[in-house]
């Protein structure tokens, strides 16, 4: 794994692992219109920037944008920062005011929960209106692999994030084109890049079980486990699940 | 948990869950002839003792008999003693000689994996030829948290040990009637009832990776956690897989 921290290319592992990851699962298709969701925050805007820089390896035609969703709640985001750096990767930046204190009734308590409901709603409305067909979401592999261990400890279900999901109500699919990359790869390149890294921190608290999780995940598995995250993300993906239910 | 560690009722845990099992999973049914694997180690003793004593409980018929598979590599075990137990529970005992390295082509090696299909072939060979419908064995919880997590992490696959598995080309069916019983239980139960808790060890050395996986685990999900190990059994049992891989 040494290979992943030499200093001079964590582009283009981001570049190749984001380019397998679209060819291997059928991502982006000739014509897509491809809606990034982008935070302001590393992941998404390596994630930006990655589909900006890999069209000619994919050689195919896509159209990119990005959008923002700001809150009622959040007013630091260097939303300027980012529109900038997105135009200069050539992505038209959209910001889009969803008042998710405002929509809460009477009595209701502000969560993370709602808070994404509201925000995931209204990025699929967009997209839906303004006839994007793949909106592209910045997860890695830590985000996935912690998802999955987080659910099949506390929930006792199998559930994890697809790398592919075509919603079955509306005309879009969902895609995570970084869910071969690990964390410490993209935050690598985020820093060659001179790419944001600091997303407005929540006002309402950091997940503290992701957190707790991130770290009993990274001591059983080990730090530089990139093979074994990658193994899992396999096995997921494949979904057989022969000789695991009663049959 | 606290309820698990008083002196006096292991037995009664154990004969609670197991009863618990067989029921939500239907694992025994009226007029089964269910063959139980002894290998004179502690869990299918506690299983073969388990079984003779939840008759009333269960308010089913069903046969009994227990076989113990010798090899050429292991003369130590204390089968007398093994055959006394059964009989004082009403459970006849047969021990069937398997010559596995015997059975070596030469120039191959003795291993694990030859060793475990020699005696699962003779177990159903042996089970269909005496018209035994069902083979219980003594995997417990932590054998299949275990089996879970080293496949997924090494094999990349989602593949554990079903509470239930019917075989397609076999008039028999597995069952694990100890799957909701972690292995201390099961300790604690072999002591309370003086039941033999030491096999054999097998000279070609234990299996080192389930014991560093044995160890992880304990680290990561806490060594005093019947429930999350019970919250993955129900995941892998259900086998829903929405969400998982790509769809």
């Amino acid at each position: 794994m040494k290979r992943f921290l030499r200093k001079s290319d964590y582009s283009r592992q981001v570049k190749k692992l984001t380019v397998k990851t679209i060819m291997q699962r059928s991502l982006i298709k000739e014509g897509d219109k491809v809606l990034i969701a982008v935070s302001g925050g590393k992941d998404s805007s390596v994630l930006a920037w990655a589909l900006s820089q890999i069209r000619s390896e994919l050689k195919i035609n896509y159209e990119l944008a990005g959008l923002h969703i700001s809150t009622d709640f959040c007013a630091c985001c260097k939303r300027a920062e980012l529109c900038s750096k997105l135009l200069e990767w050539g992505i038209p930046f959209t910001d889009l005011f969803v008042p998710v204190i405002g929509r809460l009734k009477e009595g209701e308590k502000m969560n993370c929960y709602w808070c994404s409901t509201q925000r995931r709603t209204e990025l699929l409305k967009y997209a839906v209106e303004k006839g994007y067909n793949k909106i592209a979401l910045g997860h890695h592999l830590d985000d996935i692999v912690e998802t999955f261990f987080m659910n099949i400890c506390s929930k006792g279900e199998l559930l994890a994030m697809p790398v592919l999901l075509k919603y079955r109500k509306y005309p879009v699919t969902l895609i995570r084109p970084l869910a071969l990359l690990e964390e410490k790869q993209i935050i690598a390149c985020a820093a060659e890049n001179k790419i944001l890294k600091n997303a407005c921190t929540c006002p309402y608290g950091q997940n503290s079980n992701r957190r707790e999780m991130k770290s009993k995940i990274s001591d059983f598995i080990g730090f530089d486990s990139g093979d074994t995250k990658r193994r899992i993300l396999k096995a997921l993906s494949e979904g057989k699940i022969d000789y695991l239910a009663d049959c």
